[in-house]
């Protein structure tokens, strides 16, 4: 708890006179005041996180963190948990989705092991990329009582805050969250429901394509989960320990360790969302530092993008997870500086 | 009107059957079916339109078109004409909004004077970039007369279409549309009326940024021009030269060539809009090779964008133009062909 502490004491308001001074400056370029929406809004925002007037978006690196869910077990996700390892290998091989769009963005990716349920054979030289932090090969059945102990929780939120921070050592402009985990949307509704208190049929979906009887089994499991372990909506490590991931608290450990360290976010999709929730929960600083890529099919993520105050950059009908939304943000949040700096 | 009716004879639709083909091909990455949504429909129109499988965005060109409008005389914008020619110079020194939107997308930019009221001084050798195809010294005053001759109006569009097929014998494998032209709303609301049978009230905007007196002012000055003129709806040629621009002529031209090459077109924001809606009308089957990157301030646009039938790719709150949105969609267009070739 000591580490999540003193990050969270870390993280401080965006310095808001840059961004008036940012103002000035781009009204002062060759072009209608406000002309230019959004960009000028991000590039902003981007001075006001790094407190840096002319900032350069130089090393970017997407964090796919992977874990897997006990809660499988009540038939929850169209696909078998075998496919969260093999999603890995496929990572670590460059063939992914994630991989193609980081490319593109010139991202690079770190792929994490948050507790994947199967003993990953990934060999050293192949793997520089590669992360070790399983906190267990799974969680628990949270149908059955909580997904996993509050010193787990804590545990994975830290794990996330040593992976930013050794890769920050070699240098993040900007950070990008992915996640990969079967049945991932099933503990992400779960704790958005709770901190949310919104219905659980109305921030559930349908994940990797489940159909109408297996959706409303998921929304049965997902009301047994809470009804089971009644998590604290104020409690966000309550909450995380009773129905959430090890790859979501991961996620929430990068979240937090990138605005201490004054780095600009950007969101992926739902399961992103969620870890981002937690975050805002324990710090409400975080936000600061966010900026929502995408709004994912999961229509859950609406409802956790409205309770942050986050206004997404686009709306691609994703939900393919794994960070490929943020790689595409990444694109555009340069072209805003851009503007700042080269117009 | 030769040129133009051979280009227009040699727009074919999409092929349909490609598209089928190339659903399958992504129905067999390793992703859930169908979960990178926008991106996975942009690579099949792409392959559809281009009849390539395995499409290639290398050469990516932006037209940035423009010219001066007579009707600025009745004060309908908040800059004086004399910032045309001034942004046609900052342009070429690679100072501009698009100059940077456009490197950071990797395309090269063509500005090209349609109809600007200044004779420009441009030097030879700094100048590859510029095209001097001026139909005149800006339009006439379209609330005392047709803004421009039908031949006029025929040249415009000829001249677009004979800048897209110079450039073309140099590489496009994507095309950008971009505008330049104080008081350049006013016509393309005019054209967005006419057409759409809108009322004037719903597609007129603040261009610029004009205040309360000056936006009522522009919305009489639009209604008298549609009143002395009474452009035909159906005979776009006519509107064009009634109340259009010869820019926006020139744009209709590069999208008319470019659908007839097989060439994407991203349209950009308003302007473009009303060029886009010009190109329709004269063939409804440019659709196809249409991409609307942005939807702009300008509240035109969205009823431009669905009497066409496009949905945009983004709403950033901009109003620049210039081709800033199709820079900015260029990436997005890119990231979806590589999830088909390179995932």
């Amino acid at each position: 708890m000591g580490k999540l502490k003193e990050v969270i004491s870390k993280i401080e308001s965006i310095d808001i006179s840059l961004i008036e001074k940012t103002q000035n400056r781009l009204d002062n370029l060759t072009k209608p005041q406000g002309s230019l929406g959004r960009l000028e809004q991000i590039a902003k925002q981007i001075v006001g996180m790094t407190r840096n007037e002319n900032p350069n978006i130089k090393n970017k690196v997407i964090f796919t963190m992977a874990g897997d869910h006990g809660v499988v077990e009540e038939g929850v996700s169209a696909f078998p948990q075998e496919v969260t390892p093999q999603m890995v290998y496929n990572f670590l091989r460059g063939g992914a989705g994630i991989n193609v769009l980081a490319r593109h963005a010139g991202a690079r990716v770190v792929i994490v092991d948050m507790g994947v349920a199967a003993k990953l054979d990934i060999k050293k030289p192949k793997a520089k990329n590669f992360i070790d932090k399983k906190i267990g090969p799974g969680t628990r059945n949270m149908t059955k009582g909580p997904a996993m102990t509050k010193g787990e929780a804590i545990r994975s939120i830290e794990a996330g805050i040593e992976v930013f921070e050794k890769e920050f050592t070699r240098g993040i402009d900007i950070t990008g969250t992915g996640d990969m985990g079967i049945g991932n949307t099933t503990p992400s509704s779960a704790i958005v429901a709770s901190i949310t208190q919104a219905r659980v049929e109305d921030v559930t979906g349908r994940g990797t394509g489940i159909d109408d009887k297996t959706f409303d089994n998921k929304v049965r499991v997902i009301k047994k989960a809470l009804e089971v372990n009644k998590p604290d909506p104020e409690d966000p490590i309550d909450v995380l320990s009773k129905v959430g991931g090890f790859e979501i608290g991961g996620l929430s450990g990068i979240i937090l360790a990138s605005a201490a360290n004054k780095v600009p976010i950007l969101i992926d999709g739902f399961i992103s969302g969620a870890s981002a929730l937690i975050a805002y929960k324990l710090e409400p600083k975080v936000k600061d530092y966010m900026i929502a890529s995408h709004c994912s099919v999961e229509k859950g993520h609406r409802i956790t993008l409205n309770f942050i105050g986050l206004k997404e950059l686009f709306d691609f009908d994703m939900r393919l997870g794994e960070g490929t939304g943020a790689a595409l943000g990444m694109n555009i949040v340069e072209a805003g500086i851009k503007i700042l700096t080269e117009m």
